[in-house]
């Protein structure tokens, strides 16, 4: 058992719309994600998604709103709700999901990391 | 859907070993509190237990060593592990469980919190 310094782990990878193994608990990942720029419009069948932001600002765009998440604040996405993150500027992320999580959710395309690494 | 601000939850409540409930993600909560002094030692059988320090700094005892934890580090600690969480000083938590997870775990005693509020 060790533990995880979340700055620490993002200083060990640069690129973008990759989320990185950090902890395994229960049937989830904490994850860790750089983004910079726009992701895809997805949603998630089975599973909510948590977003903890460490540093920068990320807008989650939802169809009916958006929500502007700084440091230190987090949004759980429910299941079957569509979403798009946005990063203006590079934000840095935790992510809570389940292990069976695909990043880009119903979508498979250039973005959709398959298997992860762990860090 | 809501965003949470962690800082301006803790501002919230002042009591200790009392986790409150500040988010709900598939069968888990996410929960923050405020720790002061020595907890009991305890495990969990079924559940994992994450424990990211927010601010200050938490000791983990475990039978066989500890971990400090400082801001912006967690810790998972495995399902069967005893562990007794020790601040010297006021610590905030925030920490990811199922939501079975009753906060002595196998001890029940009178820091067992049975019923937990939401913020």
């Amino acid at each position: 058992m060790e533990k995880v310094n979340i700055h620490e782990k993002f200083l060990l990878f640069n690129d973008y719309w990759n989320p990185k193994i950090a902890g395994e608990i229960n049937d989830s990942f904490v994850k860790l994600a750089k983004f910079k720029g726009e992701f895809v419009w997805h949603h998630h069948e089975h599973e909510d998604e948590m977003f903890l932001v460490i540093k920068g600002e990320l807008l989650m765009r939802f169809r009916d709103g958006e929500i502007c998440l700084k440091e230190g604040e987090f949004v759980i996405v429910p299941r079957g709700v569509e979403h798009k993150p946005v990063a203006k500027d590079e934000v840095h992320v935790l992510l809570l999901e389940p292990k069976t999580t695909l990043n880009t959710g119903n979508q498979v395309n250039e973005k959709t990391v398959a298997k992860l690494q762990s860090i």
